[in-house]
């Protein structure tokens, strides 16, 4: 099976790596791009578990190892 | 409107962000875990353009800044 995990910065975290690609974007006549928000994507793959164990092992690995619940957030999902 | 662009590493190249997690990962007994690649997500929030001009314009910004055609590969979705 294969888990996609998407991590980034909570919306009140600034974000320069998105605002340098927005302006690059810009400053090559991209003109009608209005935000940029850059994170990180995980896939995963694992043995076959039941939706159970997914459900309580995927946000618990996501929020101890992927993300800093700090100042990011994710989201997942079983891709295959 | 928002597109999601996934930036991943081809398969041929090595990954070792990927490797550290799923090293990681495997010494905190989470060892139904076969494999990780990590990879970027960017959400980019721009004006309404028409699904032609999208089709367009996405993929070439996307070569052109957000991926290194060399060694990375890119999907993109529509998400709003």
């Amino acid at each position: 099976m294969r888990i996609r995990v998407l991590v980034s910065y909570k919306d009140s975290v600034l974000d320069p790596q998105g605002q340098t690609v927005r302006n690059a974007l810009l400053t090559m006549d991209y003109n009608f791009v209005k935000n940029v928000r850059q994170g990180k994507v995980f896939e995963i793959e694992i043995e076959d578990l039941s939706d159970e164990k997914i459900k309580q092992v995927i946000p618990e690995l996501a929020d101890k190892v992927l993300a800093n619940p700090i100042i990011e957030k994710f989201t997942w999902e079983i891709i295959e």
